[in-house]
Formats: C-alpha cells, sequence, structure tokens
C-alpha cells in the first residue's frame, strides 16, 4: 500500500463535503441511530400501525427539511433525531406482538447491524471483484441450503435477487428460452404458425407470476389456471384435464409454476406429483417456495415440499420465513446450464472476455442487477453465529403458534374457519349468526380497517373464493395464543359495533 | 395502545431465541461494526482492492462458521468481529482515493446510518401502510428532482425500482404497452402478420437495454443501433436514415433510448434533437440517465441533458451520482398515466378494491418489486440535511477532476486519448511508440489486471471502438490531479514491464 498522500484537494471544497465525509459525525449519528433503534426493539407493547394521513405526514417530513439559508450552520443533529423518530414511529411495527399482517417481519438484529457493514462498505455483488466475501458466501450458503433440497451438489446453482417477483420472472425466462429456444433473438415473431406459448399456474398464484407472462411478451392472457383443492392446493387429478384442453386450444404449455405455499392461505401444493405431470408433458417446473421454502429446514416440517428435488427451479425468500431485512431472494436451479439462458448478452465494460478463477463467481450474466446489493451477507452471517437452529426452531413455533390460533377461531361460534393451516398463515371470517352472505364480504373489510385504525393490531385481508377474509401471518416468536384471543375479542367487538351502527343507520 | 401482556413464549423456546432478540446484544454488535466502520472511513491510505482467490477466501469465511457443537456456548463476539472485518478488507476501498473504477462509490456516510435504521424497522416501500414515511417523502423528492428536469408537476410522476437495468426495462414495458396495446395480454403473437417491434438505441447503449429486448419477447436482435459520432453521441443526422432503413426491413420501432452519459465513456446524446426526431416517428423516448441524470442538480452541468423535459422516461440512479448506498433508483414518467401501463394485473392480497387517500400513494402497481427496500429514505435524509448543494459541490469536482486528468494523459506522448470527457468518465490507453496496433488490445487488459492485482489502484477497462481501453470514474472527492500522476506513473511503470518481459520471451 502507498502510504504517501498528496495534498488535500478539500481546500478548494467548502466545509460542506468535509463536514458529510467526517468519521467522527458518522460516530456521532450512529450512535443517535442506535440508541434510538435499541429503544425501539426493547419495547414490547402490543401495538400494530398508527396510520397517518399522508399530507401531513408529508407537512411533517418537509418541516424537517433543511433549508438553504439553514445550511451555513453547522449539521443539525436535531433535525437527524426527528427525521430517525417519524420513521420509526410511522412504520409497521414489525417487533411488536400486535403485528400478525404481513409476511415480513421484525429482523433478527443481528441482520439489521451487518446490513448497516452493507450499507457503508457498498459492494455490488453482481461481480466478483466488487464483493468478494459475498460472492463466496453465496455459495457457501448455497451448498449449506441444497443439503435440504438435495439437488446433485456438482449440477445446481443459486442465484440472488431482489425479491420473489424478479425471481419468479428470471426462473420463467430461463424456462421460456430453453424450451422456445428462438424467443430470445427474435421474440414472439418467431413463433408466427405455432401454438401460442403458455404457462400453467395454480388458480391462486401469486400475482408476479401472471405478470411475468405480461412482461415476459407471452401474454397475461396466456395462464392455464389449473383448479384447486378444498385445501387451496393444485389438484392433480383436474390439473390433467385442464392442460389437454389448453392444448386442443392451440397453446403450448412450457412451463409448470407450483406454490409452496401460496400467498393468500399459505398452502403447499404437491409437487411430487406435480413433477410427475410435469415430466410427462415435458414442462419446466418452477416453485415459487417464496414464502414456504423455509420450512426445508425444518426436520419436522421439511415434507411440505416433498418432491422439491424434482423440481427445476426455486425461488426462496430470505426475507420472509429467515427474518433478514428486504429483499434477500435466492434462486435455485437443478441444473446450472439452465440458469445461463434466463439472459444472454455482452457488455465489455462488465463481462471479461477470458474467464477466469475470478468471474467464475460473477453472478451479472444470471440475474437482473448490474447493480445488486450484497443481500446474502445478512443471511449467511445468522447462519454463520447461529445455524439452521434458529430458522428451525423460529419457524416451528410459528406454525405451531398457527396451529394453536386455528383451534381457537374454530371454538368461537360467532367465526368461521376457512382451512387448517399448513404453515404459519391463517384465514378466517367474522360470520355471527343473522350476518346475511352477501354482507360477509364488506364486513371483513371494514373489520380489517378499523382494526388497522386502532392500532392495537395489524392483520392483513385476502379474498378466498371471491369473498373477503381476515388473514393473520404469524412472524414473531414473541406472539402467544393469549394475543391472539386477544385480536379475536377486538374482532368481535369492532365487528360487533360495526354492525350495531349499520342497523342503526337502516332504522333511522 | 394495549399495555397489558401475556406471559412471555420465551419459557417454550430455547435461549437462542431469546439471545438472537436481545436489544443488548443488538447494541454490542452495533457497537463493533460502528467502531470498524468508523477506522474504514478514517483510513486515507491509497489502495485498491485486496484481490483474493475465492477458494481460500471460502476456507477463511468457512472457518468463521460456528458449528453446531459450538452453539451450546454462548454468542462468540470474536467469530462477529472476524466477519466484519473479512468483510470491510476483501472490498473494493470506494473510500480511498486509490479507488477510480466503478460507478458506485464510497458512500455519504449519513446515508449508510440512514440505511441501517431500514435494515432494522423492515418497512417494504411497495405499499403506504408498509412504509409510510418512505412513500410520503418519494413524493417529496420527486418534486424536489422535477425541478431541475422541468415536466408539468401535476402530471409527472416517480417511481423507486431496485437499479438501473430494472428501471430501464420498467420504462421499455411501459412504452411498449402503449405503443403495441394488445402485447400485455395477448403477447408477441397478437402482431401476426404486422411489422416487428423494435427498439432504437444508440450503438453504445448499456446492456440492459439490449436485454430489456430479449426479456420483453420483442427480441434482442430487433434492436436499430444508431452511430454514434467521434464523442460517442448518437448521431442525429445518421439516426434518421437509420429508422428509416429499419422501417423498409419492416420494423416497427416504437421506442429510442438516449443515454446521458453512456458507461463506456460517459458520452451524453443530444436529447433536445432527438425529441425532435421522436415525436415525428411517433417513438416513445427514454432517457437512461443513471449515471450522468444526477448533473441536472448542479447549475453549470445541467445543460448536459439540455432537451430532457421533452422525454417521456428517465433512469437516475441515486447509488452512482448521489452517494447512496446501492440500489435506489429512480424512475421518472412524464405522464403519470403511462407509469400506470407497464404492468397490469390484480391481487386482492395487495391491491385495496376501493383505492383512498393511503393507497394512491401504493407503488406497487407500477414497480417490479412486491417487497421493495425503501431505498428513497437515505437520498432524502442527505437532501434533508444538505440540500442539493451537498451534490452539486461534489459532482462538480469530479468533472473538473476528469478535465484535469484528461489534460494529464495528453501531455505524455506514451499515452493516448480517446475523448474530451463530458463528465467523470475517462477513457485513455497506454500506448508507447513501438508498440503495434493490434497488440494495444491485450496490452491494456493485462495493464489493468496488473493493477488491480498491485492493489494501490483500482480502474476499469471497456472496449472503444472494439479495442480495450483503461478506463477511469471519478467518484471520490478526496482524490487530486495529485493521485492521478501517480496512477499514471503506476501504468507505465507497468505497460513498460510487461513489455520489456514480452520481448524477453520473443528474444527466448
Amino acid at each position: 500500500m502507498t502510504e504517501s498522500r498528496p495534498n488535500n484537494p478539500a481546500s478548494d471544497q467548502s466545509g460542506l463535503l468535509l463536514e458529510a465525509f467526517d468519521a467522527q459525525l458518522f460516530r456521532e449519528t450512529s450512535e443517535t441511530a442506535l440508541a434510538k433503534l435499541e429503544k425501539h426493539l426493547s419495547d414490547q407493547s402490543i401495538r400494530g400501525l398508527e396510520l397517518t394521513d399522508p399530507a401531513k405526514l408529508s407537512e411533517a417530513a418537509k418541516a424537517l427539511m433543511t433549508t438553504e439559508r439553514e445550511r451555513v450552520a453547522a449539521f443539525d443533529e436535531e433535525k437527524l433525531a426527528g427525521i430517525i423518530d417519524l420513521y420509526i414511529r410511522t412504520g409497521i411495527q414489525v417487533h411488536s406482538p400486535g403485528y400478525m399482517g404481513r409476511q415480513f417481519s421484525g429482523v433478527v438484529p443481528l441482520a439489521g447491524v451487518i446490513d448497516f457493514v452493507s450499507s457503508v462498505v457498498n459492494q455490488p455483488a453482481s461481480f466478483y471483484e466488487a464483493a468478494q466475501l459475498p460472492n463466496a458466501v453465496e455459495r457457501i450458503m448455497a451448498d449449506e441450503l441444497n443439503r435440504f433440497i438435495g439437488w446433485d451438489p456438482a449440477r445446481f446453482t443459486m442465484v440472488t435477487t431482489s425479491g420473489g417477483s424478479l425471481a419468479n420472472l428470471t426462473a420463467l425466462l430461463a424456462a421460456r428460452n430453453q424450451k422456445l429456444p428462438g424467443y430470445w433473438s427474435e421474440g414472439g415473431s418467431s413463433l408466427r404458425g405455432q401454438p401460442r406459448p403458455a404457462i400453467a399456474v395454480g388458480a391462486d398464484v401469486h400475482y408476479s407470476v401472471a405478470r411475468a407472462a405480461g412482461v415476459m411478451g407471452i401474454g397475461e392472457a396466456q395462464l392455464v389456471r389449473l383448479p384447486l383443492n378444498s385445501r387451496g392446493q393444485i389438484c392433480v387429478a383436474d390439473a390433467r384435464p385442464a392442460l389437454e384442453a389448453a392444448e386442443r386450444q392451440n397453446l403450448k404449455v412450457f412451463c409448470l409454476v407450483a406454490s409452496a405455499g401460496s400467498t393468500s392461505v399459505g398452502a403447499f401444493d404437491p409437487i411430487d406429483e406435480l413433477a410427475v405431470l410435469a415430466r410427462e408433458k415435458d414442462l419446466w417446473l418452477h416453485v415459487d417456495g417464496a414464502h414456504g421454502a423455509s420450512l426445508l429446514v425444518s426436520d419436522t416440517l421439511r415434507a411440505k415440499l416433498r418432491g422439491i428435488d424434482k423440481a427445476d427451479s426455486l425461488t426462496w425468500d430470505a426475507h420472509k420465513m429467515m427474518f433478514v431485512p428486504a429483499p434477500c431472494t435466492m434462486l435455485f436451479y437443478r441444473d446450472k446450464e439452465a440458469s445461463l439462458t434466463a439472459f444472454r448478452q455482452k457488455a465489455s465494460y462488465v463481462f471479461d472476455e477470458e474467464p477466469d478463477i475470478y468471474t467464475a463467481y460473477d453472478s451479472g450474466g444470471k440475474n437482473f442487477e448490474c447493480t445488486k446489493r450484497p443481500m446474502i451477507m445478512t443471511l449467511w452471517s445468522l447462519w454463520a453465529m447461529y445455524g439452521p437452529a434458529l430458522f428451525a426452531e423460529k419457524i416451528e413455533y410459528l406454525c405451531q403458534l398457527t396451529e394453536e390460533a386455528h383451534a381457537i377461531v374454530r371454538a368461537e361460534p360467532d367465526f368461521e374457519t376457512l382451512h387448517r393451516p399448513e404453515a404459519n398463515i391463517l384465514c378466517f371470517r367474522y360470520h355471527p349468526a343473522g350476518v346475511r352472505k352477501e354482507e360477509v364480504h364488506r364486513l371483513q373489510i371494514a373489520i380489517r380497517n378499523s382494526v388497522k385504525l386502532r392500532g392495537n393490531f395489524f392483520i392483513s385481508k385476502v379474498n378466498v373464493d371471491g369473498v373477503a377474509a381476515l388473514r393473520v401471518v404469524m412472524m414473531n416468536h414473541q406472539i402467544t395464543g393469549e394475543h391472539f384471543r386477544m385480536l379475536i375479542s377486538e374482532i368481535r367487538r369492532t365487528g360487533q359495533d360495526l354492525l350495531s351502527s349499520e342497523a342503526a343507520t337502516e332504522t333511522a
């Protein structure tokens, strides 16, 4: 390392740049943030979301912005503290037991710390030389997790990408380009006179898959929606006739997408049986395990994904059930050659002419991003420090808690259960006697919104068979059955209030 | 807020979860990271990259992983310190004046602090209710920056997304769906018998645009590459005949992509003139300003993007010339209606049936991500604390430094300049007398790799007119002309060593 140091250019520059890049100020602002985050993580009160009028929040934000005139003065610690306070306060309180709402979670705090390092050292991860450790541990992590998938260690591969939607699209591109070889270069026009390409999905598939068909030039209308059984899984007995009907309509299905589990109710499609069908029909089998793939790390829950070793690709979000900051998505391919078919191009400034031991680790040719966050670092660090036990223990608790919640709802005569939960997602309705069927939908939406506005609990809603349902996703191991009973009471009280005020309006 | 608190579930759980979510441990590990980062930021020695054999690095990483047997013991602070040390040490030293290599940079430290808050509070930003402040300030930031673009404040819109490649794809989808209305639903098959859709680009366009054509089902071969002038800009005089030739080949060009500036040499296409052409031919005009849009905030540099007010969309990476952690990309549309055409779908669990004042702020329908990092928070926080001056001052210094570097290279008889820099990117060659033309390409690659391996400086390489060139990107305001002279000396020394060892081999 050269130690000689030319004159500091700062002499030509105002104090602004000197201040903004000052290491001492970095320490002070970090300490401010850390103190507030520590307090936030320690607060175990039951709370959901403080929903704020966007116009009012914008005013509050603007009041924290330094005006040009104020800039002559020194750094305004108070305004920074105000920004961090407002940021923390207005978020969904994902670390509180009141949060039962969505598939993101209160992160394992250490993952936040590692992400802090990532933010400062700024190593974009699509190329080995720009992010050596992230690229090295990406392979380690891939090997660790493939032990649970069960693919040939010498043949499989994994690439990280910014979210499950993008991973699904990437896998579908690889499928399209493998099964329809002219498509990458010539586009849809290459198929003149041939059947229209199509993708088979469960009727309840995540919206990103339907969207991918629109993006890829396959066309959103070219989805073959396979019927579900009463548990919300693709019904294999009905799938074959549905595929054959599609063929008769001059569609060429090239890919089958299974969910593990579905976003709405957490249902796991029968991968094992679908793999047989996929092989028979020469379909690429992609499994969207954004939510549920994490169950693979648990000895007791792994069987939900039976047959995963026969899939061609798997989307796995670590920012869902592995509790790291979003996004951290892994896309696994059974065959590494296939991963190279998603994109093909050359660019001399990033892709080296002569591959070497370093560029062999590059992922830029396999993921959408040219500049990619080194997202694997959070997951690998947790894995390095705690091993699989941390994840397995938490996931098992959450699934068991959801079972318990299901039993609690079933015991309440004015509530309706809709499915036996397969993982940590539970959908149900408040449906007391006397409420007409056509009122149930609106009632659930009104309850969900009222509960949200009250701010004690945060839950979500989803349509099940076309009718709204209340949905809880258990992501916090500090939630107990007792907390869920409190939620049930609040839902009942809210529902009764809504019904009686409606009755009053009708009478008036 | 409900304060009552049911029994802690931890009684059923092992110490593992208790420990991993302990706020005190969070403080301790944060302090460890902070101390190392502060030291890292304070180190102003001249250094590039310590390139490491991936196999050796993997071994080092594995040695830091706790084995199952060790897990019985308490949290291993030492291993964590080892992980953070290894992470910092093996990155490109973007905060050092030795780093002149790529378009990412040493971040403004405060942006790293805010990103730390984002990592812990975990507010996915595609939906207002999950990330209230990020969504509110996204509009504030859009308004602030649109003052420099100049679009109708009531009509334009901006959406954040995970990187410039994705922003370019999103804009091209909006263009495709607007100009070819059946494509989203029916795909490429909807155009049977019609001309093939195509995209016009500068011959030097970023690889993500060519890739987008392949992704979208347009086909990578349906790019109409417009000739460049000697400065690396699209030559408008040649563009019209090129477009007309494409029409004669039965191509329907629907979109024109201009660069501001180009990745290779930082050239700014003449947007003003291209806008006239685009209007005449009914083309969507997209400007890839991933690198150069930030020049808009500078009064002295803004003119490089003259005509931007006539474009339809603009990609702007804040993780390049606004010095925040990657990714933070903004995609601007002149017409907010157009932003809705990139994707169309419904999903009851995320898109509300009845839009209200809250869901009006949702961006999930306009960006790829369902779970999106609240990336705007870093940029807005810097803007709130420092205003535009921080960015303008730094960018102006970097561009002026690059001018100076150009003058330095021009004065060296054994070096060859290739362009007058328009921004902070400079390409040149080491080409002493006596080196045959056909040897120049390999010599530059060999020099680049040797310099990289020596570890004092990190620069990149790019092909200019098919021949490799050395490329510096000035991203650090602590670099001076003196540092650049040191680099030039190192390149000369390296080049001479390579040439004399080759000569020795030939003689032997």
